[in-house]
């Protein structure tokens, strides 16, 4: 398996002026908003989703100064609902660096976030088309409703595997299938390819978001640079545990239940009751049945070096545990 | 004095189309998403944002399709902006109903936030021109700034007059002058006229601050609608204290800075200090002089029915403390 630094080839130019753009675009006249952006910058991870609407753009055989910009821009939309997750999360610690609600409590951590967002439009208004803000526009909606949908489904202890992966389709996969699809669309391919590789991104996102979940029971805190068993704290259910729930024997799934109303519900005993119902295993299958989704949306596209990144990147979220 | 209903009246049948583009805009599929909205429109008050927009227009000669979808965008975006500031603000009670922060917790206050201002880019990217959505894009990136430069100066009793200005004219001034501009823009007027219709939503913006920060301090919550005091309760200097930390006797400054620090400063004592060196009238007098800036700047349109509603909308800023 090659390594992200390899797949990222093709685009690692790319993705220096991405976070170019991404700078100038944030910087404010005011020093106080520019030391809470230079937190924001500690936020930035592997870049996943420039990357996907590069690699999708270079996949067609065509890379503008568009692409560049719509880059920049999902990547704030993705750090603004990071920097809001953190207000409602209360995770303690992302990316090995203090969150943004710790250095400066709710307040800035809203009001960033916010301002995160509003660039994120801003940006894109730049653009001479409406067409990315209209989907940029309907994604963030989505996002929102799929936000909104989880926060009330807190607790439920019925949610049923239908119900989540409507949650995870509109909090993370959107994202990722509107990358794709501006991608392939301001690289002019016909519509079949820009539905193709919206196709890619919506399963990859789907993928991501699964195993996300399970190492936020099974992971290591150490390697993943943030605070896990936030899902369990917070009585969200995700697919390992709605899976264990069903198939359960009737004395397992009481305690589960049991335990998971406790005040703080442990990790390991979770996984204990997750063995007995192989649930991490059904729920990896699910997620490398959306990975295959994933490539054979792929199959649209010539070959090329775009590609193969793309397919390696898809594989690699299955390998995200090890 | 007319009221507003009367001053309203030449954009009353406008205003009910907005508020349909607006309920049209924020439907969802999920009943979890529209229950909150419904929360949402108990919060709208007086649509000043849309009626500067739509009066605004009327005072150029033409009010088209694109003006009812920018009333609702601005109400959207003033909307996002009271719903963030009630996480911010910790305030019980906004327009007598208890605020969206008290009925579902912070999480569902700044994703209901989120929800808005997400649907305000969505609703202004159906125009088929960009100048809306970069104009609204700046003007977001500056309120967030604002905000953010407030919070940063909490506490602050070094707090410049021109500090003071500063951050409102970010915070509240520029998205009146948004509107007003959006108005004048989209009715074709000249560029004269579009400016001067900007200074005129500049100077009122700035007029309704002081004088909503004013009310913070000596205004009773039944006429308001809304928790008073925070303001002193949060240490966010206003003009009144400004102002009177720089003309009191030192005596006076010292009793002033130590009840300032208290953990639960009182209203009625700050209304005393103040009072030793005429610091509201001190502040009346300056929003007044704004007040006559903004009816300045409408000597640049011809008479007519809107323009006299704007004129007396912004006479009526300096009648709301009675």
């Amino acid at each position: 398996m090659p390594a992200l630094a390899a797949l990222y080839e093709p685009i690692a130019a790319d993705l220096e002026k991405v976070c170019r753009i991404f700078d100038d675009e944030l910087f404010s006249e005011l020093p106080v908003v520019n030391e809470l952006c230079d937190r924001v910058r500690r936020y930035r991870g592997k870049m996943l989703r420039p990357a996907l609407l590069l690699l999708s753009a270079r996949a067609c055989g065509k890379r503008t100064e568009e692409h560049l910009t719509l880059a920049a821009v999902v990547e704030m939309v993705h750090m603004a609902t990071l920097v809001h997750d953190d207000v409602l999360d209360d995770a303690e610690v992302r990316r090995k660096s203090p969150t943004i609600k710790c250095l400066e409590g709710n307040e800035a951590a809203v009001l960033l976030g916010d301002y995160l967002i509003s660039h994120a439009f801003h940006l894109c208004s730049s653009l001479d088309s409406q067409y990315a803000a209209r989907l940029i526009g309907a994604t963030t909606n989505t996002i929102c409703e799929g936000e909104l949908n989880q926060v009330c489904h807190r607790g439920d202890d019925d949610l049923t595997p239908e119900q989540y992966l409507a949650i995870i389709t509109r909090k993370t996969a959107v994202l990722t299938a509107a990358c794709c699809r501006l991608g392939a669309y301001f690289a002019d391919a016909d519509e079949k390819t820009v539905d193709a590789l919206e196709r890619y991104g919506l399963s990859v996102g789907i993928a991501f978001q699964i195993t996300d979940d399970i190492l936020d029971i099974v992971g290591t805190e150490e390697r993943m640079g943030k605070t896990l068993g936030r899902d369990l704290e917070k009585h969200k259910l995700t697919l390992p545990v709605i899976h264990c729930l069903r198939e359960a024997t009737p004395e397992i799934n009481q305690k589960l239940r049991a335990h998971l109303r406790s005040p703080h519900p442990k990790r390991e005993l979770l996984a204990g009751y997750l063995r007995s119902t192989d649930s991490i295993g059904y729920s990896l299958n699910a997620a490398r049945s959306h990975v295959e989704s994933a490539i054979q949306a792929l199959q649209h596209l010539p070959p090329s070096e775009a590609r193969y990144s793309l397919q390696h990147m898809a594989k690699m979220i299955l390998e995200r545990e090890q």
